[in-house]
């Protein structure tokens, strides 16, 4: 039913991202995850093989941490070279037509700091247009993102705090994906 | 002086990129250029040797085509390995303080449909915000994007219109930086 597109360079380090991907696996939930770094640690993305996961698929999900408030360079590299035209885009690219796109991230500073006088300047919302215009121009249903913020431990979370929160995150997108089921 | 990061895929391919390019070799500023394309087709970016170039430089212009409303993956990757902790940000991370940060860009797309209305509904700022951002996080002076429209010949433009639009990107982006000098 779902796709997961697992996008994290040091996933094996990530209490946050592995919380949520072990929470979607211990679900009911009819899943495929693909974890796209380990997958291709070379960056010689199999694009058939992708254009075919997202067939088999309604629903994608795009599980990442911010990187310089934008995507990892890994899922950046797979759009560029698995939305490709005649597939998601041109006057036959209607393969993803319909399908959801669902970005859920983990931001590692609190939300205090994305606000216009703190460190971060931006709303996260700021961030994403980029995801949301590619979605549209897919022909895909945008959901807005699920996200949350602190997954620090250098700004002072403990792992206990973040696995919560992680644990709040999957729910909230379990819930989403059976809704849309 | 200034620092060229050049990140396009498929440069050789490129009647805009490669006019810009040849219009700043030709001037009298004296640059250098990193193609990181060619210089990392693996994606195994030398982090040394792009922060010591870095380091040279007082103002580092960003030369790219939008991909999918943002940059290419590789130069994605580049902030994410270059930019590190202690270097471009953290409590000694001071090392691109001040320097000038100059977002220089090619959009396939004609204007018109960079709005709410048109196809890609978004103006072309609201896709700028995390390299925006990402200036401020290392203390470097964030210059507007330099960029135009219509590169697409499969959108009607003529090779001549687009090496033309080319020329003039290239002046403009010339005269900031030898008034940044």
């Amino acid at each position: 039913m779902a796709l997961i597109i697992l996008a994290h360079p040091s996933f094996s380090q990530s209490l946050a991202n592995q919380t949520i991907i072990q929470q979607l696996q211990q679900s009911s939930l009819d899943i495929e995850v693909r974890d796209i770094h380990s997958l291709y640690p070379n960056y010689q993305i199999d694009v058939k093989a992708e254009q075919e996961a997202l067939l088999r698929h309604q629903t994608v999900v795009f599980q990442y941490p911010f990187y310089w408030y934008n995507m990892p360079a890994i899922l950046k590299l797979w759009f560029d070279t698995v939305f490709t035209y005649q597939f998601a885009y041109g006057s036959k690219g209607d393969k993803l037509k319909g399908k959801n796109f669902i970005p859920s991230f983990t931001v590692g500073a609190p939300e205090s700091e994305y606000t216009t006088l703190g460190n971060h300047h931006f709303r996260v919302g700021e961030f994403t247009k980029s995801m949301e215009q590619t979605a549209y121009y897919a022909q895909m249903n945008y959901i807005d993102p699920i996200y949350f913020h602190g997954t620090s431990l250098a700004a002072g979370y403990t792992a206990e705090d973040v696995k919560s929160k992680a644990r709040t995150h999957a729910h909230r997108l379990i819930e989403k994906l059976a809704a849309l089921a």
